[in-house]
């Protein structure tokens, strides 16, 4: 068994070890070795001197029923047969306490600042709180306070005060506690990343070149560090609560959650991208989507479905947008005339989401903000729906007035460019590149046909389209093109070269895909041979709807997709606790 | 384009081509060929003959615009411009509606019955609940309604009657629809099995030898209407309602939901029973737990986190608690000063599930009964909590008790064996065999050792001790043997042959598994090394208690677990929509 362990102290000696003969030493290695363990002892004699300062700044090592016999010291939480029924105030309710009050806080050491040798500043940090401790009423507690280092968890109790000026640095600007009491609990290593580095906002960073910029590689590889953010702590309690008001409005309404397996027998939907398991002695394959599932589900008499669960996606590109494992939320109801009506239960559904952000995230959006400043989203309920042939053909109306407008943005930054030519060689290749792309991208908008595939750099400046002529970064775009859709899209009923089928963007990227899906074997035996796909690894699903089926449909949407666009935030990995992707299998 | 298509008609001709030679024809072959032409040219006829019966039965076929034409026929719905505005009642409201209101119902032919030619009675099911419609005012229309498969979808418009006596067959037993018009939208294939026979109790199997015996491998491969009788109905919204229990009384205490990745770079929990994927040009490994992840976030102060999502385990064992993908209910938290508060927080997060499906899940709960009846779980909250040690006492004080009077009951059945040799042999052998392994189990429970491990069948023994000594089916178990527990545990801190870990049980078996987890990274170290355990895989985790850690535990529970140990179900794959074992992939 271990006793209380201390952190391990790395020697500067270690890893100088050389190899040794086998036979008798020389004179001259005989010095050698002489000299070497004297220069061993005197490290040793360092590092037991370094070890004794160590002991004297962590304090007495107390437990909790010894923890009165100092104010201070090292606590190691064991769960002893003791406790001492202390009662912890969240320091976001610090400034509900009255002056005067004695209160407990449990928080981490986000600053540790000494003045003096009988006074210690401590900003503590808890949720999205912080507040400022003041150490000053023993020196060797002020001591042990101001050798702590950043981001320890410590056990504070003091007395609440109001101090001269309102603290700028903390949330809790009108309280701040002075100490009688301070345990270490968790004592942090040396953080190989600053929080102020990975805090800081593109303005900042171009404002002062000489300000850390840290890496998103860097970051997601320290990744339990950089989530301690404010920014970061923001995006993933917004996840919680989209996940929680998408199933809040579909519960009420009486849909049944789900979990669909996501080990496959096939590679069901096409097989491109799919990722291969071991399988015992066969391969299965991992689920892309739970589309099938949640359809079968429906063909099994539950009313309507919900699932949120992850979707993995072997697709060997690094964009900001593809990750290959991520969480979808999907639904799938059935309808009882139109396919509107599922339309309309996911406009309904948006606008629960988006409405509760706003209202109950607003904490969590403004930190997120304070890093990654963006403009609310505008939304209008019930939303604008426009058909894929009008929507193509605002794009090219007005597309290319908003390509143009680019072109002559990079124009101008061409011809600001200076003689440094050093500098600007780069640079004005990037931005003659970028001007072609433009020129490219805006002959195609002008002969853009009705039933051709839009991509994302359409998607894009349709997007600022309809933001211009409708005022709005959220709306869906129904009847896409038959060649377009896949196999189980049902065909428009006054004209088969459009579908039933729909998608939803928000600030110009899909974000659903969905349509009403063909719920009659024989029809989706034919339109799935007119398009030429083989049925046979996906019989059962098929077979599904041979023994009555309802009129349905449905649509999924990625968890980080929508926290990513509604943010405006850069990359979608920073919407994503650990992300995968073809590179990064880790932490 | 298709046209609405029919489902093909399968001639019984169909496989007897044979091979043509490719000589000219004798004269013996020329007759045989003639011959062979006349029969198909006979069958070809047949055939047109039944698919123009099969039409007159499906009636005209309409459109929603077209419907008002006729009082039934096929409607297929393709989402037109044109929708009807009707509104449609769910059948279990229709015992609220007036008599003599007219009724708009969508709903599945459970049963057709024609009777004569002028009258037919159906009875719908939608969701859990059943009605009867008479079909009787329009001769056609009773012969198309009594020709309608079981199992099709149709939309029914009639008036609210009340029957001469109540309808014991439907759950709707005091109302009925007199059906003024009838349209079929899907109609059903024959059906591989019917519903009666998947919806036997076992009771009602002994008691007639002749009722077909639905296998649980037959019901599974045909699991899309396997999941329409009323027990799976209740057991896929029961399981819905865990999870909305699950997470209503975590978020209600600012729990986090999370998503945690479940393609990782290491076999990271021991390397056992782990799923390989290929990751583009490198191995990945699906996750056998959240664990570690959960406590990542934690580190990354998050303030307590819970995630539902699927776990996977490759164990090649075929029993009926064993799945190799399954929907783990896992939350972990920080605690003030001792684990028990993490086991109180999950006392009150079970005593809502239970609280919560006995009240609202009670027709669900009926619905699973009718077909597996099962005695109601009996808890109390708080629960009963006890060390291991004295778990082990109770075993071994009252558990002989308990396997002596099973042993009485196996004598008594070898004791009423007939003299029906050729029955009676393989039962006596069977049941010789059970009191052998009885009385095998008996002596080793005499003197079960206090740190020795508990198998299934002494966990069960004791579940039916404390049943009978404590009067209960839920209880905790604390304070396990060192050996018998992972690194990362916490000892206990005044004795380390204990630790801080802790099991749950429901009906004597274990649905949770959980602790205090070490939080110092030099102990795990320590810990791990003495247990002789590789860290390198898992390096991540370890680092990540080395920026300030706080004290937590946690625990994860099966979804499937739950719903199968509240309601006594004999196997875990009746709770999986679509389950998955070493031998089933599919649907």
């Amino acid at each position: 068994m271990s006793e209380h362990p201390v952190p391990k102290v790395v020697s500067a000696a270690d890893g100088e070890e050389e190899d040794e003969a086998v036979k008798g030493p020389s004179k001259k290695e005989e010095k050698r070795l002489a000299k070497e363990a004297a220069k061993r002892a005197k490290e040793e004699e360092r590092a037991a001197l370094l070890a004794q300062q160590q002991r004297e700044l962590e304090g007495p090592k107390l437990t909790l029923s010894t923890m009165d016999s100092s104010p201070y010291g090292s606590v190691f939480i064991q769960s002893e047969a003791f406790t001492t029924g202390r009662v912890f105030i969240p320091v976001r309710e610090l400034h509900n306490q009255a002056a005067g009050k004695k209160v407990w806080v449990r928080a981490r050491t986000q600053t540790v600042r000494k003045q003096g040798s009988k006074l210690a500043f401590l900003v503590l940090r808890d949720d999205l709180e912080t507040v400022q401790a003041v150490v000053a009423l023993i020196p060797e507690m002020a001591k042990f306070a101001g050798a702590l280092p950043k981001e320890s968890v410590v056990d504070v109790y003091g007395e609440i005060t109001t101090p001269p000026e309102l603290l700028r640095g903390c949330t809790q600007s009108n309280v701040e506690i002075a100490v009688e009491r301070i345990y270490c609990l968790s004592r942090a290593e040396a953080l190989p990343l600053q929080l102020e580095d990975l805090s800081r906002t593109e303005a900042e960073l171009a404002a002062d070149p000489k300000a850390v910029r840290v890496l998103l590689e860097t970051r997601l590889s320290n990744r339990i560090i950089d989530l301690r953010t404010r920014a970061n702590q923001g995006i993933m309690r917004m996840q919680s609560g989209v996940c929680t008001l998408f199933r809040e409005f579909l519960l009420d309404r009486d849909f049944v959650e789900i979990h669909t397996p996501k080990l496959l027998a096939t590679a069901s939907e096409g097989g491109g991208n799919v990722f291969q398991v071991k399988y015992f002695d066969r391969a299965a394959y991992l689920a892309q989507s739970p589309q099938f599932y949640k359809q079968m589900a429906l063909m099994a008499d539950l009313p309507g479905v919900f699932e949120i669960g992850p979707v993995f996606r072997a697709e060997n590109s690094l964009t900001h947008r593809h990750m290959t494992e991520f969480v979808g939320l999907d639904l799938e109801m059935p309808f009882k005339e139109h396919y509107h009506e599922v339309l309309n239960v996911m406009d309904g559904m948006f606008n629960h989401i988006f409405h509760g952000l706003m209202t109950k995230y607003r904490k969590e959006l403004e930190a997120i903000r304070e890093q990654y400043p963006f403009e609310d989203l505008k939304w209008s309920y019930p939303c604008l729906k426009l058909e894929y042939k009008d929507a193509v053909n605002l794009l090219v109306q007005h597309g290319p007035g908003v390509i143009e407008s680019d072109i002559a943005a990079v124009e101008k930054d061409l011809a600001g460019l200076g003689s440094d030519v050093s500098e600007s060689d780069e640079t004005r290749k990037r931005l003659e590149k970028r001007k072609s792309e433009l020129l490219a991208h805006l002959e195609s908008v002008k002969v853009h046909k009705e039933n051709e595939d839009m991509g994302t750099s359409d998607e894009k400046v349709l997007g600022r389209v309809i933001r211009a002529t409708h005022d709005t970064d959220f709306y869906m775009v129904t009847r896409f093109p038959f060649e377009l859709r896949p196999f189980y899209t049902m065909p428009c009923p006054d004209d088969p070269r459009w579908t039933n089928s729909y998608d939803i963007f928000l600030r110009g990227e899909e974000i659903v895909s969905g349509a009403q899906r063909i719920h009659d074997p024989a029809m989706l035996f034919d339109i799935a041979n007119a398009k030429g796909v083989d049925l046979t690894p996906v019989q059962a699903y098929i077979d599904a709807f041979k023994y009555g089926a309802v009129p349905h449909g449905g649509g999924g949407v990625g968890l980080e997709r929508v926290v990513m666009l509604f943010c405006g935030l850069p990359n979608i990995r920073l919407t994503s606790m650990f992300p995968r992707d073809p590179n990064r299998l880790t932490p």
